[in-house]
């Protein structure tokens, strides 16, 4: 059973190394855990259902809480203190497109609000219910699962779009093939959440994030159905898969995906290089992005994340003597940690490798083996567990991302990190922030930082708390040329700072483009745009 | 001096050899060149200008004529009579954003249609204009033509928007650059012109299409100016640069764009490789795009097309023992030419050709050295005065593309090229047509079929000929799964087909794209939706 409240499965617990508990102390201070809403007392409050009876539509309390949040900080700020401020009046697991399209029927006739739902791993508000005078019915896409073609030839699969990640996955390889998307969510979060986020996953650099994987689908919106053709490119004026990549759920509902396949990888390795100093390391880094070595994953963290790495991998004698070694090699506390991936066949994967390789060193890097990469391969689904942990001990913890140009990056890292540092000073808070760059381009990179502070007893306290640190960081992010997202979306949370990217006449265009596909507002109002 | 009623530099010819000379007569018998319009006699039936004067509108009547259309087989036919259904009403150049904004401001005032105007090598009517009750002004943005900003670190370079391939080019090479982008038409086209209709260059497999090199810019639109950033990727929200890409002037005026760039690359390497069969070919092809072998070229022409480029390259005693020795290894008549690049470092070169050419070798192809290719690189920017050639020989030729999954790919081109041929039948007239494959993709690749037929010496008859055959073609591709435009765009040759790709909420979702820019409806009207 998945938590109701946090993350993951029920009984599924990532304990903290004692060496990073120290660490967290350190930082912080001591943390302090506020009461706890338990699933009964949560379940009294949820009001009587507005919408009237569908067969299609449950409107089970404990189905409208488990849709009324996604799991970013704010959400699991109202989940655990019990005080949620809206919950959908039912909740509805269509399993066909014509189901879909009578549910649409139904929400434009009772004058309801429609929430798509795929895996509600949303960590921007995308699927939070907003308390209002229209009905919420929340759309759950999950018993819409199946792979519906399979084109070899083609490299092309459609799956239904509310299948989910391992499932997805599991259909795939049973063919001898795969998608190569895993964002961090990946155990829970659907094919039509990514295509509706702009997801990326951890291996993008090789696969493409999910829009280069999206070859077209078929989307219901209210006004008709939108098919997206899967061309392998095409000439023919705008790309309206486009549109539908990033839509959050405004337009309508992606019920189809087309997915472009590859052949299960041969080989996978990864090493680990320390840099004596980040800058060193960003050096590296753009210099392979340049060059196109065809990697799939680079990741290089600040010396802080460098540090949490470490103190979470905890205590051994291996990691002892890596130390030892790096001190020696020149490698000391300012040490930044690169993670380097490479998957295809044998002979790619160990060229991709050298190469990288070969440019790290010429920029003073550190090879320290295979280990530390394997480590994270390893536990990268495990991570998120370390929430629940973090948040039981009293610290809250949350991430933000963006990206920019390379001219940009390094001003835009310390410009982040500072304002967080900063923000809840005048309440005498400390924040802890690290950050790490986990997808490289030529032309940039993405920045995505970690930054923990403490709970206080008081919901309220907590979310203004969260309040002040996200709006310092968005407008750092808009000052240095970041963009608002670059992997998680709008939803609420950045709906502010969109203006800032896409300037008026780009949010009017994409008003238009609402307007168009769902003339009676019915799509998930109040998000994105 | 560039000629106003064909393809190129007055005074270049591309002469046809002897042996292509008798291939055309046994193909298609004698053709006849119909009565040529001079420029004096055109100029003289220009009709005085609609538009009120305006400082930077040029009324003269030899600027309205050269933009009057642009380089389709109907444009062809319309010019060289000198049956010109409409002028633009002026002519504008101009050289700030604010000439711009200024000049759409003028248009509204006085009711006037803009069509912005780049290169004017448009091939599917993007540039035509219709005669119509309100004035019309064409805006050539040629004068825009400058390197506005340099980021050799992230690799992007902001051009205004009207710079002409050579001088891009130039530009860039002066700083050790390349943008890489190099359609047949590069020694006109603009930069603005190959995002306004989605333009594929020759080496798209090495540096992408013009989608995947446009970063960012700025579009004027009638309702205000849209700022397009260059993120390295975002996930907020739609993107909307995708908007811009394939507008074909109906959203605004893209004054600059910036654009991604490469170091230009040390080495460059070319081979050829004869098939016996066509078939084995694709295949070939389909396993180096699905194995990602990074190749700058592949160009895999049908046997009938294999006849005609042998033809081109006339006779010598170099070719004589080519095709003797193709003979011997088996590539008779039936055989189908593929021709490879690489560029980049010396050693990835080498290592890509070597990849590709062992896939070749095991599907039965016979590498026949590397002059084929190079013979090809050499001329590729002078084949089109072919078409000059061409019609003064009293033959018709046009170009014809589509993409399709590699599901659909086989009977694509057998469609296209059957309807093609047997389309002016009734009329006792034969049809001769060919293709090739020019950009494969890991899902599909494009088709590319030129096709000639002889002139009548009545226009309209020519014009009712190419209808039919436009016809015939672009059903064939609809019905057989193709998109209706893989590099050309659609403006009004292929219009009457976008719905049946697009769908009918996909136009309306254009056609709101449109209003919510264009809210008077002055942007190039009759193009693309
Ligand atoms: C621990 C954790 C790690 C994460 N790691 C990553 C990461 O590595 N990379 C990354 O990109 N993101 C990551 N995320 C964010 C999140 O997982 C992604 O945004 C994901 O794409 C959401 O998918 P979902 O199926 O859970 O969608 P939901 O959260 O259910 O919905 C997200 C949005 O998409 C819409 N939507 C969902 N399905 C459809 C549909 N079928 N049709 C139309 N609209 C639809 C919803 O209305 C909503 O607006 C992470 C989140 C968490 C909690
Ligand atoms: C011989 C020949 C070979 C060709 N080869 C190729 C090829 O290999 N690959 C390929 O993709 N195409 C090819 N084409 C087609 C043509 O060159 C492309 O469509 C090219 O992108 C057009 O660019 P242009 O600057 O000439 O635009 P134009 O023809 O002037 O205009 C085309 C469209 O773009 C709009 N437009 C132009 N500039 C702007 C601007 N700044 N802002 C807004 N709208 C603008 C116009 O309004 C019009 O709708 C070829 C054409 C010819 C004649």
């Amino acid at each position: 059973m998945r938590r109701w409240n946090g993350w993951g499965e029920e009984g599924v617990v990532f304990p903290l190394s004692e060496k990073a508990r120290v660490l967290l102390q350190e930082q912080l201070g001591p943390g302090t855990l506020p009461r706890e809403a338990t699933l009964e007392e949560v379940l009294s409050r949820v009001p009587p259902s507005r919408l009237p009876p569908h067969p299609l539509v449950s409107p089970d309390p404990e189905e409208r809480l488990r849709h009324a949040r996604g799991q970013s900080l704010p959400d699991w700020i109202f989940l655990r203190s019990g005080q949620i401020p809206a919950f959908p009046d039912g909740v509805a697991f269509p399993t066909t497109n014509e189901e879909v399209r009578a549910l649409l029927a139904y929400a434009r006739e009772v004058g309801a609000r429609v929430i798509p739902y795929g895996g509600g791993t949303s960590v921007a508000g995308q699927v939070s219910v907003l308390p209002g005078e229209a009905p919420v019915l929340s759309l759950d896409l999950r018993r819409m699962n199946r792979l519906l073609r399979l084109d070899e030839k083609s490299l092309l699969a459609t799956f239904e779009a509310g299948v989910q990640g391992p499932d997805l996955e599991a259909q795939l390889r049973a063919w001898g093939f795969t998608l190569g998307h895993f964002p961090q969510s990946f155990p829970y979060s659907t094919l039509g959440g990514w295509v509706a986020t702009r997801s990326v996953g951890q291996e993008s650099l090789r696969y493409g994030r999910i829009e280069d994987l999206f070859a077209g689908g078929r989307l219901e919106a209210p006004a008709g159905t939108l098919l997206l053709p899967s061309f392998p490119a095409s000439a023919a004026g705008p790309d309206l898969k486009q549109a539908a990549l990033g839509s959050e759920g405004r337009l309508g509902v992606l019920t189809e995906a087309t997915v472009r396949i590859r052949p299960l990888p041969k080989a996978e390795a990864f090493a680990a290089v320390f840099f004596r100093e980040f800058g060193e390391g960003l050096e590296a880094v753009r210099r392979m992005a340049q060059e196109e070595v065809p990697l799939s994953l680079v990741r290089l963290s600040t010396p802080e994340e460098t540090a949490v790495n470490l103190a979470l991998a905890g205590q051994s004698r291996g990691l002892a003597l890596l130390e030892a070694w790096l001190a020696l090699r020149g490698a000391g506390p300012g040490r930044a940690l690169l993670l380097l991936g490479a998957s295809g066949t044998r002979a790619r994967v160990s060229q991709a490798l050298g190469e990288a390789l070969g440019i790290a060193r010429a920029h003073g890097g550190v090879y320290a083996g295979q280990a530390p990469g394997r480590f994270w391969a390893h536990h990268r689904f495990r991570q998120p567990y370390l929430r629940n942990t973090l948040w039981e001990m009293g610290y809250a913890v949350d991430t933000l991302e963006t990206a920019g140009t390379w001219n940009q990056v390094p001003r835009l890292l310390l410009a982040v990190e500072a304002v967080l540092r900063e923000a809840l000073g005048e309440e005498g808070e400390r924040v802890y922030a690290f950050s790490h760059l986990s997808r490289v381009y030529p032309t940039g990179a993405n920045l995505y930082t970690t930054y923990l502070f403490r709970l206080h007893r008081d919901p309220g306290t907590n979310l203004a708390r969260w309040r002040k640190l996200k709006a310092a960081a968005s407008q750092a992010i808009v000052a240095h040329g970041g963009t608002i997202s670059h992997q998680h979306g709008v939803g609420t949370d950045h709906l502010p700072y969109l203006e800032a990217e896409k300037g008026p006449w780009g949010l009017e265009a994409l008003r238009a483009l609402c307007r168009a596909l769902d003339p009676w507002g019915l799509m998930n109002p109040g998000k994105l745009v």
